[in-house]
């Protein structure tokens, strides 16, 4: 059996999200874990990491590759980034969740389209009603 | 105690890697945890994923972020991403490990510069020597 080794990789920056959910890695976790299922992937594991004083790592094993948070509560800054490999899962999806629970101010985001010779660097668009002005 | 949000988030794709390599979960977790050592990241914890009848992944859970592996082996191919923040661990170094051991024939990089803003998108270059034409 072969697969596909293309694969969409969106990293986001989301900034201005609250201090108690992006210091809380049990709950980050858990919400990482639906995202994953949202866009269709399959979870094989789960590390997470409290750190002291403050913030939060979570890792997501994927059959098609992973979903991470890192989070800075104190910045109100938390770095996610999902990559898939294959066309039936969608990692925005996944994001698309994440950025709809956390409700950041402000996100900055960038798409690489790989495994396929060069990479492709596009930009996705988040729409207003995402973000909370 | 705060922490710098700035960080550097290095994908690369590697072409035409042996397949024992890709195919060896135990080991490429052990080299990953190597290469994290040799950029001075902090290991905090492993999960590794031997796929079946080919292929694996490692996430390496660092205090500074993250690095990553998932291989195709039945097509030489392997995806790595090394996110670390801060200025004083940098991913390059963990990348440079482990193109120096995969040794591929082919390389695609790109460098996100993120944590301050807009993403920076710059492209890492790779000595010749690297490469095993």
């Amino acid at each position: 059996m072969e697969y596909s080794t293309f694969g969409r990789h969106v990293a986001v920056d989301t900034w201005g999200v609250d201090f108690e959910l992006l210091n809380n890695a049990e709950w980050l976790q858990s919400q990482l874990v639906e995202a994953a299922e949202v866009c269709g992937a399959t979870v094989l594991s789960v590390q997470s990491q409290q750190f002291e004083p403050q913030g939060a790592t979570v890792l997501v094993l994927l059959s098609e590759s992973h979903l991470s948070i890192h989070t800075y509560p104190e910045k109100g800054f938390a770095a996610l980034d999902c990559y898939t490999c294959g066309e039936t899962v969608d990692p925005q999806l996944a994001i698309d969740y994440l950025v709809s629970i956390l409700k950041p101010k402000n996100v900055y985001a960038k798409k690489l389209i790989r495994g396929m010779g060069e990479f492709q660097v596009e930009t996705p668009e988040f729409q207003q009603a995402q973000l909370v002005k």
